[in-house]
């Protein structure tokens, strides 16, 4: 361990989470909302603490990051990071709260999308900007750590792209993290910049098409609006938003190879051709559902349908209509979505669909086994065999996920919630998806969960969004041994 | 696939089933209720169909059985012991619906206990007793089919003894079959024997003796009495059928090895050390949990929660109290028991204690992993490291579990159900626990689940009593290839 080393990264993202308070001051200083001064003060705050953090720690070049040090600067980076992103909440008055402000601030940064926040429309422009870029800054994050850090740390989904994707992304990349960052963020911004574009051809204001999709490519799902993309009742914007969310879900070296003119690629993916089949099959599932006593137009049905999966299982969690009134089999269908999540590598959360397919081969293989019990067989993903150090990996993984969500769901429920909106609060929070089903429910918030729960489901948020691993694995003594 | 020697097989056990119809019959003849033409009905066409089945297929004694037919025998004798088993309550009209009678009956030889009759008192004794008996007959079923049969053919969680435990029982039994189970039945007979005194000591009356008895020991749930144990309100009655699902819940190889004088192998074992900590555990939270407003003296608290706790972690399913009325935390971790069972080699279902503590030792060690990527280490158990084969076997098993469970879930709620009903019925079947929450809670029952709901939950009984793998492997098409 290397505190020195740990606390100087921390300092530097730090100083440049405050540099990014830039834009919504400006943004509130241009509309003269009532903002301003919060905004500015929160920027000096973080900057000024980045700075002190970075001038009081010795400077170490000589000394390399080893896997503990990695695996500190993650976790604490996303801590801070939700610490000071709830300054702008807690100055502007717009969450007096402290935990409220944690709360919308850690859900930013996670690319969760749960709020607290009940009459979003009243914030001011400079509070929402700010709201929407937590996401977003958080999502570029995600993308760099789930591709190129984790993997490195032999940590994450990713980790067996190692061995199986001959590509030249990652063999770029794994040198160089900051040459393969460079390129992940330049798909980004040329994606979210798409997005804009097509939200103002569809009549969406400005202000409104950059936030909403600054909360698209991180799989976020902040809204500016009180009732989400329900607000617009407009199938254009809720077609475009189902394209660009399905885009996230999709892990963005995939997107670098379609760039790169490999236009089958998506199909050619083992990964992706799953995702891609698991999304059509819920929507036909939830279309047919849906259609008739609620939606009397197929084509209707088909748009809500493929909307709110889309939303839930890319873990984005955008609303475009009231999914507690569908029938139960319909949101049974959302609660799967919420665990399953989307491909490994993208901004997406959940247990992603790599992991399911290996899951399901491996367990296959043991039935195959009883047959043959003398067989000698391997698992494959896309033609390669996949190592059983990789199988343990997700094993572990799927078992830590499954093993926190009953015990969060066990805290929640002491705490007086009822069981549906206990399940849902703390599976829309691990996975990052954002709205569940009863109290915490597409047309209601987070604000009614009582304090500790909030902290609760602010350590399902981290926790999920950064693997599991890397935050527990702080928690083991071996850890902390020299 | 041998279909003569399969159904040879089958009908040498149906046969022995009609003849357990000889008791019932005599009580009903002694006591002159009104089933006694009934049972002889069943019990000739039973025997008939045995016969039948026996002569029409040919004797092939030079031919082996494979793995195949070893697990189409087990499969195919659960399910036919279902059908027979229900054609008691069929002809004596306790039960004249077909889908009643054999949910009852695939209850009863699963040691479920989950139960459709409202009025279990005025059954005739005849009837009562063949209820109960059907539970005893399948603990001795499963007794010898987890320990003597499923390790055989690579399923189960025995299957790791077979290198862990070096003790005399697994060794002599392993080349025959037929002289374990004689061992093995030997203990059952004891225990069982031992809890009819014990009860006739309390002042239950004979008959309630030995029906739950023959109800306990695997840890199957049905009792004689509309309230369970609930009925006699006796502190003494309760602590004696603690003890006796806490035993029934333990490896009966152990058992055995107590018999021979190993005063401490409780402690000794690894897998019953961990399932003795969490019982005690959870009987303390609960007790805390319910101590104070719902049972003001400490013992009370402290007896209902043992009682509760030991039934449904053992999958008993006896009730002693509403626990519908405690609070939610109480309830889930209720909840939590269904899942995780008792031990492996025991009567009871779930989970099972020594897949738990591999899934949290192997997951740690990936934990572990991170943090040294180039340490080599192995899981242990009781000393003796875990192959990875039993590894991927206990990750299987819990994967189509879970699995199987979220199907189930998602066709019960399909059907109406609430999800707290739709969820606690799935996890109390396919875990042959019997009560679970809501419309399936412990002062309810069965009956008002939808036909084809039954027969869900029929698919879940005999799929969690016979280990997921020996039904599941019948689907696969490897299986039926030559």
């Amino acid at each position: 361990m290397n505190f020195q080393i740990i606390l100087r990264f921390t300092g530097i993202l730090i100083f440049f989470l405050g540099v990014a308070m830039a834009p919504p001051l400006g943004v509130s200083f241009l509309l003269k909302d009532d903002c301003t001064q919060s905004l500015l003060l929160s920027m000096a705050i973080t900057c000024s603490l980045g700075i002190l953090l970075f001038v009081f720690t010795r400077n170490q070049k000589e000394k390399h990051l080893n896997h503990r040090d990695g695996v500190a600067i993650v976790t604490l980076g996303w801590m801070m990071a939700g610490l000071v992103g709830a300054l702008p909440y807690l100055f502007s008055g717009t969450l007096p709260d402290f935990t409220n402000a944690c709360f919308e601030s850690i859900s930013g940064f996670t690319t969760t999308g749960a709020s607290v926040v009940t009459d979003i429309e009243s914030l001011p422009e400079g509070i929402l900007l700010w709201r929407s870029l937590t996401q977003w800054l958080g999502g570029m994050g995600i993308i760099v750590l789930s591709i190129a850090i984790l993997p490195f740390l032999g940590i994450g989904g990713m980790q067996l792209y190692k061995a199986e994707i001959p590509s030249p992304v990652v063999d770029k990349l794994k040198p160089r993290i900051s040459e393969t960052a460079r390129i992940l963020w330049k798909i980004y911004l040329l994606i979210t910049l798409l997005q804009v574009l097509l939200l103002l051809a569809g009549g969406m204001n400005l202000f409104d098409s950059v936030c909403h999709a600054f909360c698209t490519m991180p799989t976020g799902g902040f809204s500016t609006k009180n009732t989400s993309l329900a607000h617009y009742n407009s199938a254009y914007f809720d077609f475009v938003i189902v394209i660009f969310m399905l885009l996230a879900g999709i892990n963005f070296s995939l997107h670098y190879r379609l760039l790169k003119g490999d236009l089958k690629i998506f199909g050619k993916d083992a990964e992706c051709r799953v995702f891609l089949i698991l999304v059509g099959a819920f929507i036909l599932l939830v279309t047919l559902d849906i259609y008739g006593d609620l939606y009397s137009s197929l084509f209707q049905a088909f748009r809500y349908a493929a909307f709110q999966v889309s939303s839930i299982i890319t873990t984005t969690g955008f609303v475009s209509a009231d999914y507690e009134k569908w029938p139960h089999f319909s949101q049974l269908i959302l609660l799967i979505c919420m665990f399953l999540g989307a491909m490994a590598g993208s901004t997406g959360g959940g247990i992603k669909t790599v992991r399911l397919i290996l899951m399901v081969k491996h367990s296959y293989q043991q039935i195959f086994r009883i047959i043959h019990p003398h067989a000698v067989t391997t698992v494959k993903l896309g033609g390669q065999a996949v190592s059983e150090d990789v199988l343990s990996s997700v094993w572990g993984f799927f078992f830590l996920y499954m093993g926190l969500f009953v015990i969060a769901f066990l805290a929640m429920a002491s705490m007086g919630l009822d069981y549906i909106s206990a399940i849902s609060s703390v599976a829309a929070t691990i996975g990052n998806i954002g709205p569940g089903l009863g109290i915490v429910g597409p047309i209601r918030n987070y604000l009614e969960i009582p304090t500790a729960g909030k902290w609760v489901l602010n350590a399902c948020m981290l926790l999920g969004r950064l693997e599991i691993y890397t935050v527990i694995v702080l928690l083991a003594p071996e850890y902390w041994r020299k």
